[in-house]
């Protein structure tokens, strides 16, 4: 078992969410994240994913995927050279003990403190997989209120 | 018609994800985007999204999402202060003549070259839905490859 991550161009229409969705559910994959956003076609729109899987049962997601009709097309970055990313927006309570050494870690993260306020700081924090994961470990002593998470996104070197 | 942003707390199991875009998609909702991640609790993940619809429309989403057994909470951004964030993964194609000029727009946009090649550059910029619209804006004039982003994601203030 490892992590796939895939993008997916579906045409952006009522359903195609549904549809994928339930391919999924349906075949008991696991999805560790998903991201739909726009593209600069308002008729399409884009999918990454991060599927958990062994490889023949990844093999099965993506033939599946592609009898989709609603699927334009699939990018595998498996067998590539590419770049993954995901932001974490997190809100951490601090007091005056603390607050220097929570500041510091967002430091040594290239974090970047967005909001200030008298007992929480809202933090953005961008990286690889193993950025986020260092991340939340540094950052877990603390008193973490809001963690969100976009989930991965993928783009091939070349 | 505007732009809302919800954050709802599901059960982290499978399924959860077809019946609510099932919901949104009989309804003929508009999710503008869509992101799905991990929380530190592992039965338990967040989706993040913007709906797009008019107020009796949104509250009829909520509604409906409030109904579903998956769901544990929903947090509407509506009427708090708060901050939203996307990011963008973009490659973009350059020559000896334009490379310098994309380059400035980086900088200006507080973005990050990740990656160059022979021919193109790989940049991420993260910000709110308005620098997302400029930052897409100034680069659309180049070669633009692959623009990947995650979706929206919010966090409350206090």
């Amino acid at each position: 078992m490892r992590d796939y991550v895939l993008s997916v161009l579906v045409e952006n229409k009522s359903g195609v969410l549904a549809r994928v969705a339930g391919l999924f559910s349906a075949r008991g994959f696991n999805i560790r994240s998903l991201t739909v956003a726009e593209t600069d076609s308002p008729s399409v729109s884009r999918m990454s994913m991060v599927v958990n899987a062994d490889e023949r049962t990844f093999e099965q997601v993506k033939k599946q995927l592609n009898k989709l009709i609603d699927v334009i097309s699939i990018q595998d970055f498996t067998k590539k050279d590419f770049l993954d990313r995901e932001l974490l927006l997190i809100k951490v309570n601090f007091n005056s003990q603390n607050r220097s050494a929570i500041i510091e870690i967002v430091e040594v993260l290239q974090g970047k403190v967005l909001h200030v306020g008298s007992k929480s700081i809202c933090i953005e924090i961008v990286g690889d997989k193993e950025k986020v994961a260092t991340s939340l470990q540094l950052l877990k002593p603390y008193n973490l209120t809001e963690v969100m998470r976009t989930g991965v996104v993928a783009i091939g070197k070349d």
